[in-house]
């Protein structure tokens, strides 16, 4: 299956911490990833944010979904 | 400020595209990295999912945020 | 009250699985439903999406609240 | 690939409307499905949520992610 | 409706910018609200966060639903 | 560190309320905010939104992030 979602990205898990009805998974990323993000245009121009620029990536891990091929 | 969100990462902008209300970002990482997810308990037991496997993670762009420090 | 949320959708509760502080809820939903999403233009292009395609609709349990009438 | 994510439904694509980043996507679900939900232990008993109650699935369109097989 | 979403607070529409198919809306909350979260238990940790402390609540617009009574 | 999130607003922990890997954190918020939110046009147009109106912002406990500075 392919999906609309623009990152999807290839790892290794590292650590599964169960708890009773969700788990926490943390998987190691080796290679270079682009990662896309949609935020709104009054925050781009808010950060004044430029490509080239120095920028940090934040995810809540709630977001984040786990795959297996 | 620090932040709950367990997935905080470093890179460089590479394209902006605006649209008229929102815009896509997208963010090259060149560091290697571990991506924290939150999923049921349930998905862990119907991926059979274990420390050591191979994975995927994937993020829907719009819950990526954007920083800058 | 009426909501912006274009995803309200009419089911039973078929299961509860109560954690600590979260829960997992179940709901069967019987008749036909037209499920509206926002995704990137690129992606869009990327998966060459027409309309008349067969598609699959995935979200995170973590994004799907429950109302009561 | 199989996902962690508990909904993944399959229907067939309505309608695609394009803006200039992104897009909106309607899927027409015409067969029974369950959603599952994670939410707050708390709401369920605000709620007073049951086995058997009829409830409201209520989803964000940007939450939803398409994909095609 | 009642709603198992913990953050339900009543405003007044300050603004709305119209996108092509999204568009920003900017509600004004005049009284007082406590915001519910749910994170990672490691997250509380790490941050050392305890009942009293001075925090930051962040939500990124596009996890923010309308509704109108 | 500055955030595309347009939503950062200032309070004081109330309750943590600790689950094995996730936990339930309550904010009180003192002083009036505007909280911005990204919807669908379709939507606007559904519930007739309008500056000036009266509205309701609902936000899923699980989209919302904790900050310390």
């Amino acid at each position: 299956m392919r999906l609309s979602a623009r990152n999807i990205i290839r790892g290794k898990v590292e650590k599964i911490e169960k708890g009773d009805v969700t788990a926490v998974v943390k998987v190691k990323i080796e290679t270079p990833v682009v990662i896309t993000s949609v935020i709104t245009r009054e925050s781009i121009e808010d950060l004044n944010l430029k490509e080239g620029d120095d920028a940090v990536v934040v995810i809540k891990s709630t977001e984040v979904m786990i795959g297996k091929e």
